[in-house]
């Protein structure tokens, strides 16, 4: 869901800020009016590798069993050169999606809305039937999958989203989007010196706390891994490869931290997190993608706020007989 | 002497790497035909604060005590929007050099030749009477403060060229030229991805050999501090804060380097060193720099080889009661 700043101006306000556009299709599964049917085999999940909004999804899909329930389509992580934004599945053989039949993601959208003017964006959740694109909620997708979707789970499917935590964990993903998964974005789309350096700060405050609180225990709930986990993983594991440099975020890096860094690499070893962690695709739609390369360059002179420097006048050690 | 890529195509060669302008002025100093008198307030060192090759300069100038005998006008770390390649005198008053009386240095080379058509670069040496730059020689200026101007030096200054180790100051000093000082420009400026990836490997294999060579002696040479401290430094003082994002050397920062980083924090604290360093024109220079912005962006799809991502396979010591 990497935005594509030059064609969605409204996505940029007077101060030089980055406001994220909202999400089109939000309707939730269920069995209810207008609900969508939880049913294996009637979805395909569309990705992208490099997105991190897409990847909490492919990372619970994974850890809840769902795989042969819900189908899973890639998008490339470089955006093919078209007057508008669109991902493509250049990835597939022929370049088309080999269940749905489509070149482009835009097609799904259109097919769910011929008026739809937005970015098509990833995740999305594809009614294979149709060709419609029924959700693209990165915002609570995961939930979904979560909850709706518990009678398809595997057996022993961690509760990533046990209810007695629920508002807790509202609470606390609401604090990761707008400083950590949306921060970064914010700081690497900002028009202005102090837009970025806002949103900079904001971040690596955040970060910060977090550090603090995954000093004293494993996940972010304590002993078990909850939806929140996830979140923050999507971020953090494309801090060091991707954020650092392009999007400016470089008061320092994620293994500068002892226990984020420690935290990120549990994660990272467990079922689900490290093996749908694509660094290459990551690097090159961080680094290379068209929107990115055309966009990003400087043209706002935004000056990187770090790295700290003060630590040139850190004592040395040497110069004593016994260098260090 | 930071290069402007884009208005000199000579300096690119079709296999995409950069090959660096010669020098054009580079008599020597002495009392023979043809060569620049030797005498306190004869001349005028122009350099940025934000250029490597000019530092060198004024770090030699300030350890052998010739501030008296060279005076020293600084160069905008900025260079102006202009239609050619410059550097401007806007950090003073009525943006005019004090004691030159010039805006740009670009008049003081072509009154040394009307015909001159190469980057003007610093350092450079300008005859304050005739208003001509004399010598330009960045490869060779520090030798040239450090022999014939021995004269001039300070009561106890060191000795950074002692005959004994010329010979190997001057192979050490090409080893660094190549691989160290111009490999971070090598690397920053390649059109292609071979010729970026080549300049990176040989950078960080340069550095991993002078990371073993500074675990056992304080300085290159041993005990003493020599012109190579001086021309190593001033590439390692700016790597953390430009080269390794602006110019994609980011396989590890500076501070990931046990030995080199000490050795680094060791100089910056010398007089001499850290006085002369100015980290806001540094990063200014290297991430605002229109030449830089314009040109720095990334067309030509050059792909991060770093960091190293292996880390993340690394133990983390987690989950086992005891949180690291």
């Amino acid at each position: 869901m990497t935005k594509q700043v030059k064609e969605n101006p409204a996505e940029i306000v007077r101060d030089g800020s980055f406001i994220r556009q909202q999400n089109r299709f939000t309707s939730v599964f269920g069995e209810g009016p207008g609900e969508l049917a939880v049913q294996a085999g009637r979805y395909r999940l569309i990705w992208s590798a490099a997105c991190p909004w897409a990847h909490r999804a492919v990372i619970v899909r994974r850890l809840l069993g769902l795989e042969d329930a819900i189908g899973l389509g890639t998008v490339d992580p470089i955006r093919p050169n078209l007057p508008h934004t669109d991902w493509a599945f250049t990835l597939d053989e022929g370049g088309v999606d080999p269940v749905l039949g489509i070149r482009y993601l835009s097609e799904a959208y259109l097919k769910a809305d011929p008026g739809y003017t937005g970015r098509p964006t990833v995740p999305a959740i594809v009614e294979i039937e149709s060709g419609k694109v029924v959700n693209n909620d990165y915002f609570r997708l995961t939930n979904h999958l979560e909850t709706t979707w518990a009678p398809l789970h595997k057996e022993e499917a961690p509760n990533l989203y046990p209810e007695h935590l629920r508002g807790e964990i509202d609470t606390l993903n609401d604090t990761i989007f707008h400083e950590v998964n949306n921060g970064v974005y914010k700081a690497g789309f900002a028009r202005s010196q102090e837009a970025y350096e806002k949103a900079y700060t904001a971040l690596f405050h955040r970060l910060d706390e977090l550090e603090k609180h995954l000093s004293t225990q494993r996940y972010l709930f304590g002993d078990a891994l909850t939806d929140s986990d996830v979140r923050l993983y999507t971020t953090l594991v494309r801090f060091d490869a991707a954020y650092y440099t392009a999007f400016r975020c470089n008061r320092q890096r994620l293994a500068d931290y002892a226990h984020l860094w420690a935290y990120a690499r549990d994660l990272y070893q467990t079922p689900g997190f490290g093996d749908t962690t694509d660094f290459e695709a990551i690097k090159k739609h961080y680094h290379l993608s068209a929107l990115i390369a055309a966009e990003g360059s400087n043209p706002y002179r935004i000056l990187p706020k770090g790295p700290d420097l003060s630590v040139w006048n850190e004592p040395h050690g040497r110069g004593q007989g016994k260098e260090s």
